[in-house]
């Protein structure tokens, strides 16, 4: 059975996960599910996209990666599976743009086939039967990856569509010398979209000139620097500090390598 | 072997839901354990209750649900094991009010039998051992659910008591006019005791009327709806805001289809 | 296998936990990971410490301990893998001192030898490859506990190195009757290094007399007592407060029995 690598913005204080991972339990028993994240901001696209672009080139070949970060459930947007090296589940909302980056998509389906679990082994009440509004999590993408991490195929989830046709967050990732705020770690560092940090240079942002290091650890506290992270995007910081607060940077700001 | 499906309110910052696996490992090496939720408000027998209702209907028969969330720890409440179509372990408290209204236990048996793990592969500090002041989700709890998980009779655990003695929270669930408010999620969002959500209908609570729509997006931004949630229950909400906050909303507040 | 008992200070909201896990089933699939705690305080050594402490009774023998609290990253702190009744995997800075009072190391290997996990499976951006700085959770520990979890020699993760050598924390548990508050659990309560809690004694911390009780629970709200906590560590709480807040406590006072 393939494993289920599992990210949300769920939290961890209700039981959704939790339900989530026993739909899939149900579906597909003894299917292992590796959790990416569950306490990512709620319904911030940009930080779940860089998380999974982040994961991605450590998750083996073959596995399903079902990703619900979803601010736009309940509109007509559309629910999908697409086949890369690796099997990815989830909204059609731009969520894995930057994974598509380094594991484009060949394939797509939409997920018009799949059936929601079926409440079993509880009493009715009067006439209420469980299950109320859908909950897509539940309904929807978990048994559509149960579906894939038994093996079974894709096509089967619902129409193919093209890949194409697939949403994309209007992010671009380049070596500069221009780019932007891509999104905040939660001590505050602005992670970019350049795929570089030279030594020696420095980075123009918020109105503020900031070098680059090797680590942020080689500036004073309270001082900004810039460095590449560990997902191998250049990443401004401040020492002991946020540099989110620090520099007032906000998510789309222009960075520009000088 | 049956996977455990664990609930608690102990977080995430102290190690008591890795100590519970790994008493759940060490009694029954190779168990499933699947988290339901570990961040609940701690002691709050209303929001786990709740949270237990939501995951059943989606949790197999057959498995093993062990809920710690033990506001009594200490004093003479009763810990057990109830077997209905899932096998429930934990404090006598109430906790599975609501999951048993979908799941009623046929048998009830104490843990008075149940031995706690003995601590092994470790050196006495001078006359010291580990162990200290009883944690019976460590010691009472996770070896009971582990017995159940490997399939050994629940009579094994302690003497069997009448399910009518079971302690059950003074909640019930109706299909209205008259409800009250149950609890509330991480969002501020009002779940209350009503199985119906009519369209077209009005809510009363906390001295406002509130519309019944299919959705919390059908309202505008910081405006009060009623919708029927995910588990089935009407719930009261304030668009991209707090409920509780914006209504003054409190735990066991009448609630009133109109 | 022998299973995985991981325990960081990542934290949940970003991916980190889980790309460390990618990294661990990468190596050894089908590997068993159990979570011991991963919103510790950041960078807190003795928080991590005590937690490691209060786990290690309970965790088998023969499992891979792979913790990473590190607040020396990126200096020359060494990383180790140890060996005793378990096999312990991370930063050599001390994080290990209180588990090893109770399963003392036999013999220590520097990772040395270790080599990053390769991402694979993924396109090239222009000349860019993922990667990136390094950080050492995915790219040392996870592989060297993974190396461990599939029953490899620990020698061919590097040299071997004294178990003398490997750094501890100056803290030492004892009977008392002096000692000094190890750190805090999320509640506030002070957990001290003191090893006893005779009742009917009092213990004098902060300049206040606390008096020891069976549990909390023993005195009114708001009021400081002093137990064996579930750690078998004398503890200073205020029933319904912080003892922390409460009795203006810091790590490093001295507690006295008295």
């Amino acid at each position: 059975m393939r494993p289920v690598f599992f990210l949300s913005d769920f939290g961890l204080e209700d039981p959704y996960v939790g339900v989530v991972k026993a739909v899939l339990w149900e579906k597909a028993p003894g299917v292992p599910v590796l959790d990416l994240a569950h306490a990512l901001p709620p319904q911030d696209l940009r930080r779940a996209a860089y998380a999974l672009f982040e994961a991605l080139p450590y998750l083996p070949e073959g596995v399903v990666v079902l990703a619900v970060v979803d601010p736009g459930v309940g509109t007509r947007r559309r629910a999908i599976a697409a086949i890369g090296r690796r099997l990815y589940v989830g909204p059609d909302n731009g969520l894995f743009t930057l994974a598509w980056l380094l594991d484009p998509p060949q394939r797509a389906f939409l997920l018009e086939k799949v059936r929601p679990p079926a409440p079993q082994g509880v009493q009715t009440l009067g006439g209420w039967a469980p299950g109320g509004h859908t909950f897509h999590g539940r309904d929807l993408f978990a048994p559509a990856a149960a579906h894939l991490a038994l093996g079974l195929p894709a096509g089967e989830l619902g129409p193919e569509v093209p890949v194409g046709s697939l949403l994309r967050l209007p992010l671009r990732l380049s070596p500069g010398p221009e780019g932007e705020v891509l999104t905040f770690d939660r001590f505050g560092n602005a992670i970019t979209t350049l795929l570089q940090a030279p030594l020696g240079a420095w980075v123009e942002v918020g109105g503020r000139r900031v070098p680059v290091r090797r680590t942020f650890g080689e500036v004073g506290e309270g001082e900004a620097v810039a460095y590449l992270g560990s997902a191998g995007l250049l990443e401004v910081a401040v020492n002991r500090g946020s540099a989110k607060e620090a520099l007032g940077l906000k998510e789309g700001m222009p960075v520009r390598l000088l």
